[in-house]
């Protein structure tokens, strides 16, 4: 992909500093924004101009093996079509990209065997660090990668005992809000199908849902804590079905996220249940379109564009500052409420 | 990020070469997936199994610079958080991914500054070839890099005048079954709420609609083919409010796409307008989520992934056989009926 001079050769780094009659060296370091501050304003302003006019295009893969910088990241997620991820991955974009970095994005589908291999490609493409959505609270290969030293910073989610940057929503003040809400309309029995237990996510919310329930001076009934095997609306839909066959007591769902609140509402058709009339359900992560549900799901929203942003500043930061201690950054959910929740029939 | 031995020092080509007693050109060989077949298969699985014991990673950055290859291709498309574009995307990964590529993604926000600085940045990056998705009918940018020999295959749009490979819906066909569709029911009077006019998608559809409705023997009256400047909801919504305005007489609506009949859907909230015992409304694209809105939207829907596979795969071709010409693909889809259509009220 060149951009051919007329004479068919690519314009060079020796063209530029000729046409604006400096040296090469300082064409050079006027052309790198990293060296820029080195050069004089006007005479880096005369080589950029000069390289505009000439359609010279510096190559960041000679430069990267000098350097030994790709300026490239890798970002780890399950799959782009949850609709969790593109606000996510549009956020580290635009930190990225202002910063003269690019992500490459790796879909693990959640296969541990996948993950390994796409993780092992964006290491041979020599990424300057990862930020991954996947982390399991026991994951061998983040452990290993933070062992090697690989600059990471995790979305989401956290690991056991290793100690990295992540950035979260803030589960517990999400999962209160919602209790609090439903507790505030009536309900006394409300279930909680939890995420993944194998998740720092789908742990958090379920331990935060016995505590906020307590606090609402509620009943802590562990019957009402029943727990998904993926974060999905299949999942949600089988796991709920199952809680209703079991004749488990409940008028209001807290659902782990915005899918398997979905589920319920396939459930609900299926068995001519009437939501909000029969049952309240309260989503978590703030997915688009969900005001336009039938009925409107009211949802623990995330700012997932800014999670992103905040993973890339982070990650960023840690290339420059290796001493800063990791950080975990929360950030504060924001209860919507909508047309999923009402009083319970029976007080 | 390296993956140190023991003694702190990176395998090298020569430690692999060793490790299964070959020749390091033929590890060379082995190691690289365009030439393993030019070495016995058994080699070639021991070398590999070295590699991965030993923890070699091969240097794709100095492998590009040699053969001034870099393994990825840029994917240049408006915004990530329509939903429209991870499916896509998603599809073309999963074919790069079993090429040995990746993908660079750019959003431009349908802005001609920001894309310009964004395919520069792809191009000083060595991409191999663009996928783009936010052709215009008429786009400077795309003929002056095709002009130049830029490898590219467009998705969901084409350019006037400009030979490239594309892979589309199939426009005509989808529109062709929704006004059948909504003919069928009984409706007569039918407005297209049309996409911009500078896209081939937006153009396309609108004059298929003209043509289907003449088709179905009904009167093709200018007035009810109204053409929205963005493909949103707002947009949509602001342009279906100034028709009723104007009262236009319609019964039913075919949007340009789904996040247009999305704006239907807001404005018929604040005229307290019955969809569908008032107006039917169908989709275009087949968004996720449609079926649990209120009501299910009926929509044309288009396989997304199966877009940005065979974008990938096209793509990937053009790199080999140079002297193929540029094809356009046209994908059917197929209309998904749900709540949202029924027959008028006043036949």
């Amino acid at each position: 992909m060149h951009a051919p001079r007329d004479d068919g050769a690519r314009p060079t780094l020796r063209d530029v500093a000729d046409a604006a009659g400096v040296h090469a060296a300082t064409a050079s370091r006027a052309l790198n924004p990293d060296t820029r501050g080195l050069v004089n304003a006007e005479t880096a302003r005369r080589v950029l101009r000069a390289a505009e006019t000439l359609g010279y295009h510096p190559n960041p893969i000679a430069r990267s093996l000098k350097t030994a910088k790709s300026r490239t990241i890798g970002v780890v997620i399950p799959d782009l079509t949850n609709p969790l991820f593109p606000p996510i991955v549009r956020g580290i974009e635009d930190v990225l990209d202002q910063a003269g970095y690019s992500a490459l994005i790796a879909n693990t589908d959640s296969d541990p065997a996948r993950e390994q291999a796409q993780v092992a490609s964006l290491r041979s493409r020599q990424v300057e660090g990862l930020i991954v959505a996947t982390a399991l609270l026991d994951h061998p290969l983040l452990r290993g990668l933070h062992r090697e030293g690989v600059k990471m910073v995790l979305v989401n989610r956290r690991v056991d005992d290793v100690e990295v940057p992540s950035v979260c929503p803030d589960d517990a003040a999400g999962i209160r809000l919602a209790v609090k809400h439903l507790a505030g309309l009536g309900h006394r029995r409300i279930l909680h199908l939890a995420g993944p237990q194998t998740t720092s996510t789908g742990l958090a919310r379920a331990r935060a849902f016995q505590v906020a329930v307590r606090e609402q001076g509620l009943v802590d009934d562990p019957a009402r804590v029943v727990a998904c095997d993926y974060w999905s609306e299949a999942e949600g839909a089988k796991v709920l079905s199952r809680v209703l066959d079991d004749e488990v007591d409940f008028t209001a769902v807290v659902a782990g996220n915005d899918l398997i609140a979905l589920g319920c509402y396939d459930v609900f058709a299926e068995r001519g249940i009437d939501c909000p009339a029969d049952v309240s359900v309260v989503g978590f992560n703030g997915m688009p379109f969900l005001d336009k549900l039938r009925p409107p799901l009211t949802t623990v929203a995330v700012a997932h564009h800014q999670i992103g942003q905040e993973a890339a500043r982070m990650l960023l930061e840690s290339f420059t500052e290796t001493d800063r201690p990791a950080r975990s950054v929360l950030l504060s959910p924001t209860l919507v409420i909508r047309g999923s929740t009402a009083p319970p029939r029976l007080g």
